[in-house]
């Protein structure tokens, strides 16, 4: 396998794009990140693109296709491919484009993620179909039911309190406000977190991402060929893929995400490193808790002590290890499909040092990326 | 790139299958395939599966980590991904299993397709979700009148006529006939054809493949695990993908699929034959018009000549160059996403000399799988 790089990153504004079609969104970023590398787009390969419900928000399927067509590399006719797996669908486009480069098939491929969600249908619901419809969705266990389980599990298990939760939700909003395309850019406080009204007791509005429209690209190469796009290549040095059951119920531990534990080992087996020489991570804090169980699984904390990292601040962009400095999908707002390729792009303005008002001092970042309650994990290992 | 082997193949009965679930079939196709392989499940290092809609026929998403869990695999938490490309979802599985041995990334990997369709939903509608939903579904352009404009204009300009069209469906059901797995086993004749209602003129009921239910599995392997394995390998010698405009009336040519140009082009070179060394072929009949193009699209006919292999007989199974022994979509039922795996069992099963009272004399096989009216093209040749 060839060493990857990323040489060119995009993403549209996060949000309630009421204005705006999926199509539209899909290019900005697209062009974007054609931009960023310097490219035509003739030059592209190949095309991976991460949805998860175009088919019943916009009554639209063969996404890829369309994405190719409305590019303009339909021209071409590349092969166009759609990839799934819930709000993990992004992490496997940029997987799936990552392996075509490193197996040799191709030298430039790109991977976008997308999701249009305000037009029609119920989000919620929707989002819902990431878990075992048949035996959890159908007795009540939606999204946030099943992450609330895993919540007031841990609280009973290990200590972790409401405020707690609440941190992290504070730190994330904290840290949005500094990146321009995430949806919400206002500090929070604590109390705002606990004064908020239960979703799924005892998790609070404010402790539950968004449901957003939104829109990532990012363009990889491989090694030979980054060299001649770019100065600033930053070199995918893993990208593991692992499953567990799809239903809380089936799993032995409720409080390990058995694929993120898979994935991250394989991972820093690959990039050679381990997990204390990660320097920054994206994590799917598609609510609190979930940040708080990636930082155990992911290996930053033992079990069960996950609450201590965002406790003493460690996990704060400027913290030892700054986890979610673009804000993370409870400030950017949660794009589904894009969520997977938007932290792509974070990580790598952050190692080129792109990153602006949120810099970190990186050469090593980590994006961990879930679908559904963790049946899919997408683990990548950036570098510099 | 290493030799890629397919050393297990099965496949669900295709139908209206009320009484069965989504998940029910797709273990049923697994089973059969590592029953056929004559492994346990655990040798398998990654999944793959096609299927267009299970999002709005079944409320659930996160198909392939369902797929993982209630086939056992989850235990093992192998990477298991979902593609989409409408009806080419089957196609696509498989070469993204056949690019993942190829790589050298994985040994054995299993590729699925699955849709159930007769619980929920309108098909038809949900279907046409293949084409461009906004600028040909939305003004009344759905799949049958998108392939009724493709089927009017050859007969306006090569002298296409409905009967040619008929023959086509007349071969497939009786070719079905021999099929155990085939949806409509019964033959019909060129009148019943005719007398059948216009679904979009010069399309009639019996001119379009039903919308059915239906699973197939495929496991393939490196050349080196394969012949520990089997006595009786399969071998892909290529398997292409590309894309063209989505929306008919963007394409400079509608009588030409361009992708399933570039895709056989590829696929020959790689292959190393040409169009004439093919000796058996599963294409893509969802409408009989769609056969008369492929014949044209793959090479094996000029231009506007397709219906002279029809009209003499050429393409029936006892004919020179057999196209879909099996049924093909036509009398198999069009499971979407399955059909582009179900091509490949057939050819698997030809190859190998399996295919009982449908049986061919042939050393190389082709299989066309395409999405939507030829927006996604996916082309393998195999061989023994």
């Amino acid at each position: 396998m060839r060493r990857v790089a990323v040489v060119g990153v995009g993403y549209s504004q996060f949000g309630e794009l009421w204005e705006r079609g999926f199509r539209d969104i899909v290019l900005e970023a697209g062009a974007e990140a054609l931009a960023d590398a310097e490219l035509e787009g003739k030059e592209i390969e190949a095309m991976y693109v991460g949805n998860m419900s175009g088919g019943r928000y916009l009554g639209q399927e063969h996404i890829a296709a369309l994405i190719a067509d409305y590019s303009g590399l339909a021209e071409f006719g590349i092969p166009a491919t759609r990839v799934e797996a819930a709000d993990a669908s992004g992490g496997l486009a940029v997987r799936q484009a990552y392996m075509a480069v490193a197996s040799g098939l191709h030298e430039i491929v790109i991977a976008a993620g997308a999701e249009k969600v305000t037009d029609v249908g119920d989000p919620m619901e929707i989002l819902s179909a990431s878990v075992d419809m048949e035996w959890e969705r159908f007795v009540g266990g939606n999204l946030p039911a099943l992450y609330a389980i895993m919540a007031r599990m841990h609280m009973e298990s290990f200590g972790t309190t409401e405020e707690d939760l609440a941190m992290v939700s504070v730190k994330n909003h904290r840290n949005g406000v500094k990146n321009p395309k995430a949806q919400f850019r206002r500090e929070i406080k604590v109390d705002d977190v606990l004064r908020s009204p239960y979703v799924a007791e005892p998790l609070k509005l404010l402790d539950c991402a968004s449901i957003s429209d939104g829109a990532a690209a990012v363009i990889l190469a491989s090694e030979n060929v980054a060299r001649e796009i770019t100065d600033t290549p930053v070199y995918i040095e893993a990208c593991t893929q692992a499953s567990d059951y799809i239903a809380l119920h089936s799993r032995k531990d409720v409080l390990t995400m058995k694929a993120v534990v898979k994935a991250a080992r394989e991972a820093y087996k690959l990039a050679r490193i381990e997990a204390k020489d990660v320097q920054v991570a994206e994590v799917h804090d598609s609510f609190t808790i979930a940040e708080i169980l990636a930082y155990e699984d992911l290996g930053f904390s033992e079990k069960g002590k996950g609450a201590e990292l965002i406790r003493e601040g460690i996990t704060e962009i400027d913290g030892d290890l700054p986890v979610n400095p673009s804000g993370g999908l409870k400030a950017c707002g949660h794009a589904v499909g894009a969520t997977g390729v938007r932290q792509i792009v974070e990580l790598t303005l952050q190692l080129r040092g792109d990153a602006e008002k949120r810099q970190v001092d990186a050469e090593k970042g980590l994006a961990l990326n879930i679908g559904g309650t963790g049946a899919t994990a997408v683990v990548s290992i950036l570098g510099r």
